[in-house]
């Protein structure tokens, strides 16, 4: 395509700095972190820079019926950002300017290519928080977040994404442009279209600005771990916790296999004989000792071997880091597990209600034996948001094939509890088919009802979510 | 219609008792508590019981091209339930059931006639919260909650109704039935639909069950009030709060006129001299102390004569009761202030941006000055949400003119400053202008592409909202 008259209009609109055809940079902006999701390089990739410029595109893209896979930085991991044959990728990661922070309404506008980590640090010079925290907090991108609903360790207690979304610009297929929501702490004037968008994971319109609300500025928080001899009593501390009506917040659970995997990867003294291993915290203010000492009962009440308290801040922060360290550290683990570095995961991400939590830790560990794979736990448990992670050996069609029977017993597993097939990652490609087990045919037929509604030739991210 | 095949069919299905078509009773459902409406008694209104019971109205209501207005306890305030002539209301009133409280995911089920008083006093037994605390929390139901997305005096701190729905069933204009959401804490499996009925004021379906999540048990609370030499130093606090981060879990503005005739309605010794006085409340935990300083040094910086705390529960108690009489207190005001009882009010509901909320009243003064009327000011001034309530005689097209001329000149100030024209009453048939004026065209174009997605024949609550 690289001469087509699409390519030069492109061009001629945005500038050819910002119009990529090179085969080998268009490979780059093929797929997300997924596993298990097709993917295909796109024909061009686009980097506008204003709303304007995603306008020209959206209106070219549809002019010559090409389809628009919008992007942000690729961290997704259910291949929601996955490009295929013949599309346009239209990259975010340019528009990536904060507009405005407001200190006394504690409100920020963006542009969706800034990055978590950026906002996050831009507004705790006001004094402000910017609470949403997914694991890739420090690539991604707020459009990309927005765009799954994404959620993160301080959910339990500060909501995810959608918590703070106020009100975004969109680019609709047909090129206008759409202005939702509002600036004002509350407001009821038509229907909720910003959170519509949030979540949709760009197969509605492209997110060109984005109102979120801030919280004030952090407290300490009082951190504390607890051991565990099975997972299952892990899991029950956590309905504990919840039936007293604690709000801890940060309540993260770590099985063996991850400790391990942690220690190996970066070595800092963990508890590699615990089973398992919750991980807590507290925002601090007076009341904020007797908190954590009824957390810490409610976890001894429940099994734990061993509660310890963190001393100092430098102690807590390292156990958050051994926490952040979770994924990376399986990686490796799973990749040096089979011969040639053939090592791979299948990463879930099921959520249930915190009171059968302990029966999803168990029937994990059944689907584990059943089907003779490993698979390592890690997740919110406050949320009952699990990320079960299932090794296996990409050379290997058997274990590849245990692997998917594992990831796919899991969803079943969380559905019969009462759960979900997607906690916080989305849908993507990878549970398309979960989506519609799990909404049923009305839910499907509404799903395609809202898509043909807003995007009625299917421009944007086809064959995604439904 | 008393003895139309459509009657017929009703009793045959719903029995004789939840088929109401005895004049007198229809003209008891004929519209809510809001002013300036159009409303016309129903031909016909049905009290169904169960989900399957709504199944076969709509139907019905579709095969015979009757309208469906759906109807809790008619306490709204912008003519969303009012009926047309023709219609069938669909009263959900006997759909009264708490279907589940489960204290360990901190989540209730319940059919949408639960009155918000009788959840609230029910999880209150098993120590928990809903928060949601609209004015007519006594008598309203939480499926018009739902519907109208209702605000109240906790918001500030805790939210509005939509961030409590996690999942509805819903009856949709096909007769089918769509579950939406999740019971769980996360969830993130296809579009939010449960946010975007949340609302849409009866328009997109029937509700008929709906899903909230809990809070523990609220905490006690200190409250102070701040007396204020002028409404627009009562604003600059309220800005100022913000500002500084603090987090009270009440902060309400009630003005001179609204003391007086709260004072006249019941004495209880209201500072009637005041032009204008914040009540405000902290939840308790040791830091409360502190925190209820810093709000109280806050209102003295901005310029209030007198700030004074609450000394015991009874007190506070009192105080939110004077807030809550806001309302009928003006009612009996309004109707006294004019000949033959004809005196009334003209409610708004407009929100802005915190920092702006000074100039609103300010703004407000003007207007009243420029049309020669009297406008009481009461609202939630931690969010910005304002009730400006406007006097008129009814019985003088003079006065209902200018009082007309008010309250959209209210509107257009709020929108002006960066506000909404509904912060938490909705839009109903009283603001339809002003939503298109909002959100503009290409907003409109969304709303009604979605309306026809859902129900394409126009079924439900017709001429509402857009």
């Amino acid at each position: 395509m690289a001469g087509s008259p699409l390519i030069d209009e492109l061009r001629a609109t945005l500038g050819t700095a910002a119009v990529l055809t090179d085969p080998d940079l268009l490979r780059g902006y093929q797929r997300d972190e997924a596993d298990l999701c097709e993917s295909a390089p796109p024909s061009v990739v686009v980097r506008p820079r204003t709303t304007a410029e995603v306008v020209e595109v959206v209106r070219l893209a549809a002019a010559y019926g090409v389809p628009v896979i919008p992007q942000g930085a690729r961290t997704g991991l259910a291949g929601g950002a996955n490009s295929i044959e013949g599309a346009l990728v239209l990259a975010t990661t340019a528009m990536d300017r904060i507009l405005e922070i407001d200190r006394v309404n504690r409100i920020a506008v963006l542009q969706p290519g800034v990055v978590n980590a950026t906002l996050a640090a831009e507004v705790a010079r006001h004094g402000l928080r910017y609470p949403p925290d997914p694991g890739s907090w420090e690539s991604s991108t707020i459009g990309g977040n927005v765009s799954t609903n994404a959620g993160g360790m301080c959910c339990v207690k500060y909501g995810v994404t959608t918590e703070y979304v106020l009100g975004l610009e969109v680019v609709l297929a047909s090129g206008e442009v759409l202005r939702t929501g509002r600036r004002t702490a509350k407001g009821v004037a038509g229907y909720d279209l910003t959170r519509l968008f949030v979540g949709s994971e760009g197969t509605l319109g492209v997110i060109t600005e984005i109102t979120v609300s801030l919280r004030p500025a952090p407290e300490e928080s009082l951190t504390m771990v607890a051991v565990f001899p099975s997972i299952a009593t892990a899991g029950a501390a956590v309905a504990e916790i919840s039936a007293q009506g604690l709000s801890p917040s940060l309540l993260e659970l770590l099985d063996q296999t991850h400790l391990r995997a942690i220690e190996a990867y970066r070595p800092m003294g963990l508890r590699t004989d615990a089973r398992a291993l919750l991980l807590a915290a507290v925002d601090t203010g007076s009341r904020a000792p007797a908190d954590l000492a009824r957390l810490a009962a409610a976890c001894t009440a429940t099994g734990a071997d061993e509660v310890f308290t963190a001393t100092d801040p430098v102690e807590a922060a390292a156990l958050l880091q051994a926490r952040r360290l979770a994924h990376p550290a399986m990686e490796r683990f799973a990749a040096e597990a089979f011969p040639a570095g053939n090592g791979g995961l299948f990463l879930d991400d099921v959520a249930v209600p915190r009171s059968r939590l302990a029966a999803l830790l168990d029937g994990i560990e059944r689907i584990a034996a059943e089907e003779e794979v490993l698979i390592g736990v890690v997740g919110h448990a406050g949320d009952g948001n699990m990320h079960p992670l299932i090794v296996v050996d990409r050379a290997d069609p058997v274990s590849m094939a245990r692997g998917q029977r594992a990831f796919d017993a899991i969803m079943e597993l969380a559905l019969a509890l009462g759960g979900t097939c997607t906690g916080e990652h989305g849908v993507g490609l990878l549970k398309r088919d979960w989506l519609a087990r799990e909404i049923g045919p009305v839910g499907v037929r509404v799903h395609h009802a809202i898509k043909a509604a807003l995007d009625p030739t299917g421009l944007f991210n086809p064959g995604k979510v439904i």
